[in-house]
């Protein structure tokens, strides 16, 4: 598998990861539905379309290939098929967002390379592109966003993004940059959720 | 009147008929005249210029063409002078709104394919255009959104796009197709209300 | 100094000044530096990216230039050392709000104007590259935002986007017609305040 192929590979595997993620936190909601659909939908595409949008690739990507829409709906039947089996395994549902914002903060930064900007803005798009569907459907589910929650949630893409970026300059391979840096950002969240980190308030 | 120039006209009422929705829906809630034309202005022109940034259209529609601010002006002047009018005729301003819906899924329809994209894409993008300007208007006047409530509303655009897709298939007359599907959004609301239609929440 | 290198010199002040500003609305909130983070970059660049989206100026400007993070980062930076002296001093901080949103809104103008768009839609622009960050700001601080409370925010980026096109038909020099825009915005918002100024509620 070249490495455009991975890249698409690693863009649906996301998109439906965190489509069933938003479908399932709106059917916590007891959302109809049509809104649970939407907020699967937001979700999935809300940080690559910010993305698209900011750094001017438009059409937005998934308006060009329809199997990103497939990929939302085969989400969406997941969550609908299998709701209380993903709402009982938190733990799995947390395995799956964050390897969702690993391979979504990847994405964004290649995709910010290939538009000639700094890696400094790459870093920062693939954090945008990672987190801002998530922050949507929050405040869509009138929440208030995990990433002014739980500020770890963000920090684990930037230094992931920063991470993925030095292995680059190393020559690695690309499959396995991808695989250290989702293995780190998984571990980020998890030691950082079982030790309860957090960043005191500014006093 | 050949297409071009009925599109146009299309576009042009509906903005008119939004601005009225959204100042209307401002003075429901008190606010000042500012606020109430911001929530106009957003409100006729908010789905439209969603789907141009979405679809790479810069400058957005409504910026190289002053008659899109004449008509939100218009619909302003309109919503100040007639405002119990409006208020009181609960029905008619429904009746605009669920028009405004019709107009604007048509139009973001006939706009999307121009760019080329899918007509999967096109009935999205029309039920965006659509339904868009509604939702920022409820979303800051502190509402829930009306399409969060009665999920019938963005249904109506999806339905009512792929009929206007099916219609177009046929070769129908443009003038035919556009009334037939206006006057479906129309009926489905309107059944959908006195009905009391809605989809089951999930469990 | 050129034309061209004023603009800019005044970009990078007023993303200064908004950054300062978001940080400091952040800390009264409580929130953690992350979160302060985010909002003193939103405050800073969300309505200079909103603009340049809808203009079609992409890859936005301030990923173009990584000066701008700079200015965030230095403002980041002020407001965590001095920010107990930026919230005593009140009077301080409105003032650079005041100066912030005067120069936004004069290049927000400039911007405008360069992508042959009508001056209407340049004084609009103007306001929303002013006001928006601002909005999204308090959006996400879940206050009221500003503009809908106190009117006289965006009216004085309106009137005074007029003002500095009245002074451009004039061939005035760009310096003056900077310096004059900027103190008229700053006088009205003064005077308003003083005379708790605000429009009536529509009934």
């Amino acid at each position: 598998m070249n490495t455009a192929d991975l890249v698409y590979f690693i863009d649906l595997l996301g998109t439906l990861v965190f489509a069933i993620s938003g479908w399932t936190a709106a059917s916590k909601k007891q959302m109809d539905p049509f809104g649970a659909s939407v907020l699967a939908f937001i979700t999935a595409v809300g940080g690559g379309t910010l993305r698209d949008v900011l750094i001017g690739s438009t059409p937005v990507g998934w308006m060009q290939d329809l199997n990103y829409l497939l990929m939302i709906g085969i989400g969406i039947a997941l969550g609908l098929l299998f709701r209380k089996f993903f709402e009982k395994l938190r733990r799995t549902m947390f395995l799956f967002d964050s390897i969702g914002i690993g391979l979504f903060t990847i994405l964004g930064i290649e995709k910010t390379l290939e538009y000639g900007l700094s890696p400094v803005i790459a870093v920062l798009m693939g954090t945008v592109s990672a987190v801002f569907g998530g922050v949507v459907r929050d405040t869509l589910a009138n929440e208030i966003p995990l990433i002014f929650r739980q500020e770890i949630y963000a920090t684990a893409c930037l230094t992931g993004g920063i991470l993925f970026l030095i292995l680059t300059y190393f020559n690695l391979n690309t499959d396995v940059k991808i695989i250290v840096t989702v293995c780190y950002i998984i571990a980020l969240r998890i030691i950082a959720v079982k030790n309860k980190w957090s960043l005191p308030t500014i006093k």
